[in-house]
Protein backbone atom coordinates (compact mmCIF):
# COMPACT_ATOMS: atom_id res chain seq x y z
CA UNK A 1 0.00 0.00 0.00
CA UNK A 2 1.41 3.39 -0.90
CA UNK A 3 2.02 5.82 2.12
CA UNK A 4 -0.48 7.97 0.93
CA UNK A 5 -3.68 5.72 1.09
CA UNK A 6 -2.20 4.25 4.54
CA UNK A 7 -2.48 7.35 6.13
CA UNK A 8 -5.67 8.40 4.91
CA UNK A 9 -6.75 5.28 6.40
CA UNK A 10 -5.60 5.43 9.68
CA UNK A 11 -6.22 9.16 10.05
CA UNK A 12 -9.95 8.58 10.20
CA UNK A 13 -9.15 6.37 13.24
CA UNK A 14 -6.82 8.52 15.13
CA UNK A 15 -7.16 12.24 17.49
CA UNK A 16 -4.97 14.61 15.85
CA UNK A 17 -2.11 14.06 18.45
CA UNK A 18 -1.95 10.63 18.13
CA UNK A 19 -2.03 11.27 14.14
CA UNK A 20 1.05 13.51 14.92
CA UNK A 21 2.66 10.64 16.72
CA UNK A 22 2.31 8.26 13.81
CA UNK A 23 3.77 10.62 12.02
CA UNK A 24 6.63 10.88 13.98
CA UNK A 25 6.70 7.31 14.59
CA UNK A 26 7.05 6.58 10.57
CA UNK A 27 9.94 9.02 10.53
CA UNK A 28 11.74 7.73 12.91
CA UNK A 29 11.02 3.89 11.96
CA UNK A 30 12.53 4.64 8.43
CA UNK A 31 15.55 6.68 10.08
CA UNK A 32 16.35 3.63 12.00
CA UNK A 33 15.53 0.91 9.28
CA UNK A 34 18.04 2.90 6.83
CA UNK A 35 20.62 2.72 9.93
CA UNK A 36 20.45 -1.02 10.93
CA UNK A 37 19.50 -3.06 7.79
CA UNK A 38 15.98 -2.98 8.07
CA UNK A 39 13.01 -3.02 5.60
CA UNK A 40 12.38 0.60 5.29
CA UNK A 41 8.75 -0.15 3.42
CA UNK A 42 7.43 -2.53 5.58
CA UNK A 43 8.82 -0.21 8.72
CA UNK A 44 6.74 2.61 6.84
CA UNK A 45 3.77 0.31 6.72
CA UNK A 46 3.81 -0.64 10.35
CA UNK A 47 4.35 2.45 11.83
CA UNK A 48 1.52 4.11 10.23
CA UNK A 49 -0.69 1.43 10.93
CA UNK A 50 0.85 1.06 14.55
CA UNK A 51 -1.80 2.71 16.37
CA UNK A 52 -4.67 1.62 14.03
CA UNK A 53 -6.71 0.12 16.97
CA UNK A 54 -5.68 2.91 19.71
CA UNK A 55 -9.44 4.58 20.26
CA UNK A 56 -11.29 1.70 19.58
CA UNK A 57 -13.73 1.11 22.52
CA UNK A 58 -12.30 -1.42 25.19
CA UNK A 59 -15.46 -4.14 24.50
CA UNK A 60 -14.16 -4.68 21.08
CA UNK A 61 -10.42 -4.59 21.61
CA UNK A 62 -11.83 -7.23 24.16
CA UNK A 63 -14.09 -9.09 22.10
CA UNK A 64 -11.54 -9.92 19.37
CA UNK A 65 -8.46 -10.91 21.49
CA UNK A 66 -11.24 -13.11 23.40
CA UNK A 67 -12.24 -14.49 20.01
CA UNK A 68 -9.14 -14.48 17.73
CA UNK A 69 -7.03 -16.67 19.71
CA UNK A 70 -4.79 -13.78 21.23
CA UNK A 71 -3.60 -14.82 24.87
CA UNK A 72 -6.49 -14.28 26.89
CA UNK A 73 -4.29 -13.39 29.77
CA UNK A 74 -4.09 -9.80 27.87
CA UNK A 75 -7.51 -9.51 29.64
CA UNK A 76 -6.06 -9.10 33.37
CA UNK A 77 -3.21 -6.86 32.45
CA UNK A 78 -3.39 -2.78 31.68
CA UNK A 79 -6.02 -2.21 28.49
CA UNK A 80 -3.29 -0.20 27.19
CA UNK A 81 -1.88 -3.47 26.00
CA UNK A 82 -5.21 -4.33 23.78
CA UNK A 83 -4.63 -1.76 20.96
CA UNK A 84 -1.51 -3.82 19.82
CA UNK A 85 -3.02 -7.47 19.14
CA UNK A 86 -6.75 -5.84 18.34
CA UNK A 87 -5.25 -3.11 15.83
CA UNK A 88 -3.33 -6.27 14.46
CA UNK A 89 -6.17 -8.14 13.82
CA UNK A 90 -8.28 -5.28 12.42
CA UNK A 91 -5.15 -3.57 10.28
CA UNK A 92 -5.57 -7.44 8.54
CA UNK A 93 -9.14 -7.02 8.31
CA UNK A 94 -9.99 -3.84 7.53
CA UNK A 95 -6.99 -2.14 5.37
CA UNK A 96 -6.00 -5.90 4.07
CA UNK A 97 -2.41 -6.03 5.17
CA UNK A 98 -1.44 -9.43 5.29
CA UNK A 99 2.30 -9.56 5.20
CA UNK A 100 2.97 -11.23 8.39
CA UNK A 101 6.20 -9.28 9.81
CA UNK A 102 4.20 -6.02 9.21
CA UNK A 103 1.32 -8.08 11.58
CA UNK A 104 3.47 -8.72 14.33
CA UNK A 105 5.43 -5.51 14.51
CA UNK A 106 1.75 -3.89 15.22
CA UNK A 107 0.98 -6.85 17.36
CA UNK A 108 4.94 -6.72 19.77
CA UNK A 109 4.38 -2.94 19.89
CA UNK A 110 3.60 -2.55 23.45
CA UNK A 111 4.80 -5.46 25.17
CA UNK A 112 7.65 -6.39 22.94
CA UNK A 113 8.40 -10.17 23.12
CA UNK A 114 11.31 -12.51 23.61
CA UNK A 115 13.43 -13.06 20.22
CA UNK A 116 11.87 -9.89 18.81
CA UNK A 117 12.38 -9.36 14.58
CA UNK A 118 14.48 -6.81 13.46
CA UNK A 119 11.43 -5.14 12.12
CA UNK A 120 9.71 -5.15 15.65
CA UNK A 121 12.44 -4.16 17.50
CA UNK A 122 12.45 -0.89 14.99
CA UNK A 123 8.89 -0.08 15.25
CA UNK A 124 8.82 -0.72 19.36
CA UNK A 125 11.99 1.64 19.32
CA UNK A 126 10.19 4.19 17.22
CA UNK A 127 7.31 4.44 19.01
CA UNK A 128 9.16 4.82 22.61
CA UNK A 129 11.72 7.43 20.74
CA UNK A 130 9.78 9.54 18.33
CA UNK A 131 10.45 13.29 17.92
CA UNK A 132 6.98 14.16 19.98
CA UNK A 133 7.97 12.08 22.62
CA UNK A 134 9.01 13.60 26.23
CA UNK A 135 9.53 12.13 29.45
CA UNK A 136 12.18 11.46 31.44
CA UNK A 137 14.81 9.35 30.44
CA UNK A 138 13.74 9.60 26.17
CA UNK A 139 16.91 11.78 25.27
CA UNK A 140 18.95 8.85 26.18
CA UNK A 141 17.34 6.35 24.16
CA UNK A 142 17.11 8.17 21.07
CA UNK A 143 21.53 8.99 21.64
CA UNK A 144 21.47 5.34 22.23
CA UNK A 145 19.73 4.68 19.01
CA UNK A 146 21.88 6.28 16.86
CA UNK A 147 24.81 3.74 18.39
CA UNK A 148 23.29 0.55 19.07
CA UNK A 149 19.43 -1.03 19.05
CA UNK A 150 19.75 -3.46 21.44
CA UNK A 151 20.92 -1.37 23.94
CA UNK A 152 18.77 1.30 23.47
CA UNK A 153 15.69 -1.10 23.04
CA UNK A 154 16.95 -2.40 26.39
CA UNK A 155 17.23 1.19 28.05
CA UNK A 156 13.27 1.63 26.99
CA UNK A 157 11.78 -1.61 27.93
CA UNK A 158 13.78 -0.49 31.45
CA UNK A 159 12.26 2.64 31.41
CA UNK A 160 9.16 1.14 31.08
CA UNK A 161 9.10 -1.49 33.81
CA UNK A 162 10.62 1.22 35.85
CA UNK A 163 7.67 3.30 35.34
CA UNK A 164 5.27 0.71 35.88
CA UNK A 165 6.64 -0.53 39.15
CA UNK A 166 6.93 2.81 40.35
CA UNK A 167 3.36 3.05 39.69
CA UNK A 168 2.14 -0.42 41.36
CA UNK A 169 1.32 -1.25 37.64
CA UNK A 170 1.56 -4.75 37.01
CA UNK A 171 4.65 -5.79 34.21
CA UNK A 172 2.98 -8.06 31.29
CA UNK A 173 5.14 -10.79 31.18
CA UNK A 174 5.88 -10.33 27.78
CA UNK A 175 7.54 -7.32 28.79
CA UNK A 176 9.89 -8.94 30.59
CA UNK A 177 10.66 -12.00 28.93
CA UNK A 178 11.47 -9.80 26.39
CA UNK A 179 13.67 -7.72 28.71
CA UNK A 180 15.38 -11.12 30.32
CA UNK A 181 15.70 -12.16 26.66
CA UNK A 182 17.83 -8.71 25.25
CA UNK A 183 19.83 -8.95 28.71
CA UNK A 184 20.96 -12.14 28.18
CA UNK A 185 21.73 -11.91 24.13
CA UNK A 186 23.98 -8.63 25.41
CA UNK A 187 25.75 -10.76 27.80
CA UNK A 188 27.07 -13.08 25.30
CA UNK B 1 13.81 -29.62 66.17
CA UNK B 2 14.70 -27.42 69.26
CA UNK B 3 16.45 -24.01 68.50
CA UNK B 4 19.73 -25.09 69.99
CA UNK B 5 20.45 -28.02 68.20
CA UNK B 6 18.87 -26.22 64.49
CA UNK B 7 21.55 -23.77 65.37
CA UNK B 8 23.98 -26.00 66.01
CA UNK B 9 23.45 -27.77 62.73
CA UNK B 10 23.58 -24.38 60.52
CA UNK B 11 26.71 -22.62 61.86
CA UNK B 12 28.43 -25.33 60.33
CA UNK B 13 27.09 -24.48 57.00
CA UNK B 14 27.73 -20.75 57.29
CA UNK B 15 30.65 -17.98 57.73
CA UNK B 16 30.09 -16.36 60.98
CA UNK B 17 29.01 -13.66 59.12
CA UNK B 18 26.61 -15.71 57.57
CA UNK B 19 25.76 -16.90 60.67
CA UNK B 20 24.87 -13.74 62.37
CA UNK B 21 22.74 -12.57 59.48
CA UNK B 22 20.66 -16.27 59.93
CA UNK B 23 20.18 -15.19 63.64
CA UNK B 24 18.47 -11.95 62.43
CA UNK B 25 16.45 -13.46 60.45
CA UNK B 26 15.71 -15.85 63.43
CA UNK B 27 14.59 -13.45 65.41
CA UNK B 28 12.53 -10.51 62.88
CA UNK B 29 10.47 -13.75 61.51
CA UNK B 30 9.23 -14.61 64.93
CA UNK B 31 8.46 -11.09 65.67
CA UNK B 32 6.79 -10.97 61.98
CA UNK B 33 5.16 -14.24 63.21
CA UNK B 34 3.65 -12.73 66.13
CA UNK B 35 2.53 -9.49 64.67
CA UNK B 36 1.12 -11.44 61.67
CA UNK B 37 -0.50 -14.39 63.82
CA UNK B 38 1.93 -16.36 61.74
CA UNK B 39 3.36 -19.91 63.66
CA UNK B 40 6.19 -18.68 65.52
CA UNK B 41 7.93 -21.99 66.01
CA UNK B 42 7.72 -23.02 61.76
CA UNK B 43 9.01 -19.35 61.30
CA UNK B 44 12.08 -19.85 63.62
CA UNK B 45 12.52 -23.24 61.96
CA UNK B 46 12.86 -22.14 58.55
CA UNK B 47 14.86 -19.06 59.51
CA UNK B 48 17.26 -21.25 61.27
CA UNK B 49 17.83 -23.35 57.67
CA UNK B 50 16.98 -20.66 54.85
CA UNK B 51 20.35 -20.05 53.95
CA UNK B 52 21.60 -23.70 54.82
CA UNK B 53 23.00 -24.19 51.40
CA UNK B 54 24.58 -20.87 50.89
CA UNK B 55 28.09 -21.51 50.61
CA UNK B 56 27.80 -25.68 49.08
CA UNK B 57 29.90 -25.68 45.77
CA UNK B 58 28.02 -24.54 42.70
CA UNK B 59 28.11 -27.92 40.78
CA UNK B 60 26.61 -29.57 43.77
CA UNK B 61 23.56 -26.69 43.43
CA UNK B 62 23.22 -27.33 39.91
CA UNK B 63 23.46 -31.27 40.62
CA UNK B 64 20.28 -31.00 42.98
CA UNK B 65 18.40 -28.40 40.43
CA UNK B 66 18.90 -30.45 37.36
CA UNK B 67 17.61 -34.16 39.41
CA UNK B 68 15.36 -33.40 42.25
CA UNK B 69 12.62 -31.96 39.80
CA UNK B 70 13.41 -28.38 39.92
CA UNK B 71 12.82 -26.10 36.96
CA UNK B 72 15.84 -26.77 35.26
CA UNK B 73 15.46 -22.53 34.34
CA UNK B 74 16.97 -21.41 37.04
CA UNK B 75 20.25 -23.04 35.72
CA UNK B 76 19.85 -20.37 33.01
CA UNK B 77 19.47 -17.29 35.60
CA UNK B 78 21.66 -15.88 38.93
CA UNK B 79 23.25 -18.69 40.55
CA UNK B 80 22.14 -16.71 43.98
CA UNK B 81 19.05 -18.37 43.22
CA UNK B 82 20.12 -21.50 43.47
CA UNK B 83 20.88 -22.30 47.44
CA UNK B 84 16.88 -21.82 48.14
CA UNK B 85 15.75 -25.03 46.49
CA UNK B 86 18.74 -26.85 46.95
CA UNK B 87 18.56 -25.90 50.40
CA UNK B 88 15.15 -27.05 50.84
CA UNK B 89 16.66 -30.72 49.41
CA UNK B 90 19.71 -30.92 51.88
CA UNK B 91 17.61 -29.55 54.79
CA UNK B 92 15.18 -32.31 54.37
CA UNK B 93 18.39 -34.70 53.41
CA UNK B 94 20.82 -34.28 56.24
CA UNK B 95 18.62 -32.23 58.78
CA UNK B 96 15.32 -34.46 58.46
CA UNK B 97 13.11 -30.85 58.20
CA UNK B 98 10.07 -32.58 56.12
CA UNK B 99 7.66 -29.90 57.13
CA UNK B 100 6.35 -28.98 53.56
CA UNK B 101 5.23 -25.31 54.79
CA UNK B 102 9.02 -24.71 56.41
CA UNK B 103 10.95 -25.99 53.15
CA UNK B 104 8.73 -24.33 50.99
CA UNK B 105 9.50 -20.93 53.02
CA UNK B 106 13.25 -22.06 52.55
CA UNK B 107 12.75 -22.91 48.89
CA UNK B 108 11.14 -19.95 47.56
CA UNK B 109 12.55 -16.97 50.10
CA UNK B 110 15.20 -15.81 47.37
CA UNK B 111 12.69 -15.77 44.12
CA UNK B 112 9.29 -15.37 45.46
CA UNK B 113 6.57 -17.22 44.17
CA UNK B 114 2.64 -16.23 43.20
CA UNK B 115 0.46 -16.88 46.28
CA UNK B 116 2.95 -16.73 48.65
CA UNK B 117 1.89 -18.54 52.05
CA UNK B 118 2.09 -16.01 55.54
CA UNK B 119 4.94 -18.19 56.45
CA UNK B 120 7.06 -18.27 52.67
CA UNK B 121 5.95 -14.25 53.17
CA UNK B 122 7.36 -14.33 56.52
CA UNK B 123 11.05 -15.54 55.67
CA UNK B 124 11.33 -13.61 52.34
CA UNK B 125 10.57 -10.16 54.44
CA UNK B 126 12.62 -11.64 57.63
CA UNK B 127 15.82 -11.99 55.35
CA UNK B 128 15.36 -8.92 53.38
CA UNK B 129 14.96 -6.34 56.47
CA UNK B 130 16.50 -8.15 59.60
CA UNK B 131 18.41 -6.07 61.27
CA UNK B 132 22.21 -6.66 59.69
CA UNK B 133 20.85 -5.89 56.57
CA UNK B 134 21.87 -2.12 55.59
CA UNK B 135 21.15 -1.10 51.85
CA UNK B 136 19.47 1.67 49.93
CA UNK B 137 15.63 1.49 50.78
CA UNK B 138 15.50 -0.98 53.59
CA UNK B 139 14.42 1.29 56.61
CA UNK B 140 11.30 2.17 54.51
CA UNK B 141 10.80 -1.58 54.20
CA UNK B 142 11.35 -2.17 58.03
CA UNK B 143 9.06 0.21 59.09
CA UNK B 144 6.19 -0.77 56.73
CA UNK B 145 6.39 -4.26 58.12
CA UNK B 146 5.35 -2.66 61.00
CA UNK B 147 2.29 -2.08 59.45
CA UNK B 148 1.14 -3.75 56.67
CA UNK B 149 3.24 -7.37 55.22
CA UNK B 150 2.13 -7.58 51.78
CA UNK B 151 2.93 -4.14 51.36
CA UNK B 152 6.43 -4.63 52.78
CA UNK B 153 6.73 -7.60 50.90
CA UNK B 154 5.77 -5.52 47.74
CA UNK B 155 8.52 -2.56 48.88
CA UNK B 156 11.03 -5.34 48.98
CA UNK B 157 10.37 -6.93 45.89
CA UNK B 158 10.20 -3.29 43.55
CA UNK B 159 13.64 -2.82 45.40
CA UNK B 160 14.97 -5.91 44.24
CA UNK B 161 14.27 -5.84 40.80
CA UNK B 162 15.34 -2.40 40.28
CA UNK B 163 18.37 -3.07 41.67
CA UNK B 164 18.72 -5.81 39.27
CA UNK B 165 17.43 -4.28 35.96
CA UNK B 166 20.08 -1.15 36.84
CA UNK B 167 22.34 -3.62 36.93
CA UNK B 168 21.32 -5.50 33.80
CA UNK B 169 20.91 -8.16 35.03
CA UNK B 170 18.25 -10.94 34.43
CA UNK B 171 15.14 -11.19 36.82
CA UNK B 172 14.04 -14.95 37.30
CA UNK B 173 9.98 -14.90 36.13
CA UNK B 174 9.20 -16.15 39.53
CA UNK B 175 9.91 -12.51 40.83
CA UNK B 176 8.33 -10.58 38.68
CA UNK B 177 5.60 -13.12 38.58
CA UNK B 178 5.44 -12.36 42.82
CA UNK B 179 5.34 -9.00 42.40
CA UNK B 180 2.09 -8.85 39.50
CA UNK B 181 -0.10 -11.17 42.33
CA UNK B 182 0.81 -9.23 44.61
CA UNK B 183 -0.13 -5.91 43.11
CA UNK B 184 -3.54 -7.58 42.14
CA UNK B 185 -4.36 -8.34 44.91
CA UNK B 186 -3.63 -5.06 46.77
CA UNK B 187 -6.39 -2.96 44.03
CA UNK B 188 -8.69 -5.65 45.25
Amino acid sequence: MEREAALELVKKQLTDHRYQHTLGVMETAIVLAQQYGGDEQKAELAAIFHDYAKFRPKEEMKEIIASQGFPEDLLHFNSELWHAPAGMYLVEKEAGINDPEVLDAIRYHTSGRPAMTLLEKIIYLADYIEPGRHFPGVDEVREMAKENLDKALIMAIKNTISFLIKKNQTVYPDTFYTYNDLITKLED
